[in-house]
């Protein structure tokens, strides 16, 4: 019998100086750097899942994890203990005591993504660690038409990595919204599950769009396709936040 | 008969990575990057005038300063060819011809400073760098009646650095207000001019009051004092930034 407690935490981290969540050799990641927090204060190997990878620079909010490990820690002293030995750029926003059954990446039934784009000719230092500065008008109408078709439940083969090693394509994009504030452009992308790349690889198509170099209309062709190479290029990984995780 | 331009840049940066904004030798300073790279690009020693010095680690959403040069660039296109080589924290957000007799820090009728302070026990890693961290419930309304003494025209010098050389340390102090929004306090100072350290004075002074180790009703007798030492500590720099100078 495994008497460990689950534990859940919900992170928060700005990415930029970070080669992404997952633990890679001779990398600073920040999986590598909670595990390590987590192995001193348990004074034993902790194995933290995430609830997926982020890439390289990109950002969280909300991003969730949990492990397996004795109860010899107040749980609920968890998020001081840790923050006071993390950089300031990652913060454990909350822990709890989550069903033994809870795992951060196999529950997650989908997630909810940020990516901000500016558009004006001069950036704010204070935005630009977390925007994709682009500095030029765009047709919102037809990025907003391309939006509605991306919509939906479709194979997104032609959005993802080349290396991705997922069989199983196709994901239900449940909300694929832009705001805008001035020359802030926020797109919100909802789904039941994201393949590698997606967000930035929809995006760097929505802009290819906006730019006038590509039809809205051709989404449901780019979609048939499965090809990546009819895409856009990859959108930097500075745009990217990881807002929530929903089980 | 000087020939040369006198042209007006407004600047915004993030002064995390910065010894403030004064020239000081061995120091990485904001000043310092820009009268560099001006002198680059003019091909000749250029003297940069700022509104005032700003702290070590204190951020700026509008400083102004002025430079006298040659009319060898086009003025339009110095926040282009400036910005293309500056550190991503340091951003030229205008640039302009003034009038021949224009001085950033002579001819300022007036400053605005934001202080921001986060009270809840987590601070997202995104706002870190521009809050002062505090995680402790604070008497708003004892704080509200001490930003209402403060306002107007007195001796500020229980607020102002010993080490400063001001000689009249009166100022009129147009606007000393605070927006709660959830745990964030934003504590916005208007006044005719700041002495050294004042915001920051003024902040650490309030905290106390909100913590209910000095009461509202001893500003005035602080004020008269006319004495540093009876006045809270100074706030941490991180949570200054200048937004405005007006002329």
């Amino acid at each position: 019998v495994d008497d460990r407690l689950n534990i859940r935490l919900d992170l928060a981290y700005v990415g930029t100086r970070y080669h992404g969540w997952q633990v890679q050799p001779g990398k600073v990641t920040v999986q590598g750097i909670l595990q390590d927090l987590l192995s001193e204060a348990y004074k034993q190997r902790i194995v933290l899942h995430g609830s997926g990878r982020t890439d390289a620079g990109t950002h969280a909010r909300g991003q969730v994890a949990n492990f397996h490990a004795p109860a010899r820690l107040p749980v609920e002293r968890l998020p001081l203990i840790l923050n006071s030995r993390l950089p300031e750029d990652i913060r454990v926003l909350a822990a709890r005591v989550a069903p033994a059954g809870f795992h951060a990446r196999k529950s997650a039934r989908g997630k909810i993504y940020l990516y901000r784009v500016y558009t004006g000719r001069v950036i704010s230092p204070f935005r630009a660690p977390v925007y994709h500065h682009r500095p030029r008008g765009l047709d919102l109408d037809a990025v907003a038409r391309a939006m509605r078709l991306l919509e939906g439940k479709h194979d997104f083969t032609s959005f993802c990595a080349h290396a991705a090693g997922e069989k199983n394509r196709v994901r239900t994009l449940r909300v694929c919204r832009m705001t805008r504030r001035g020359h802030q452009l926020h797109f919100r992308l909802e789904a039941d599950g994201f393949l590698h790349h997606m967000v930035r690889n929809i995006v760097g198509t929505l802009l290819e769009v906006g730019d006038g170099n590509r039809p809205a209309e051709s989404i449901p062709a780019l979609l048939a396709a499965r090809d990546r190479r009819l895409a856009g290029p990859t959108a930097p990984a500075r745009g990217l936040t990881l807002l929530r995780v929903l089980y």
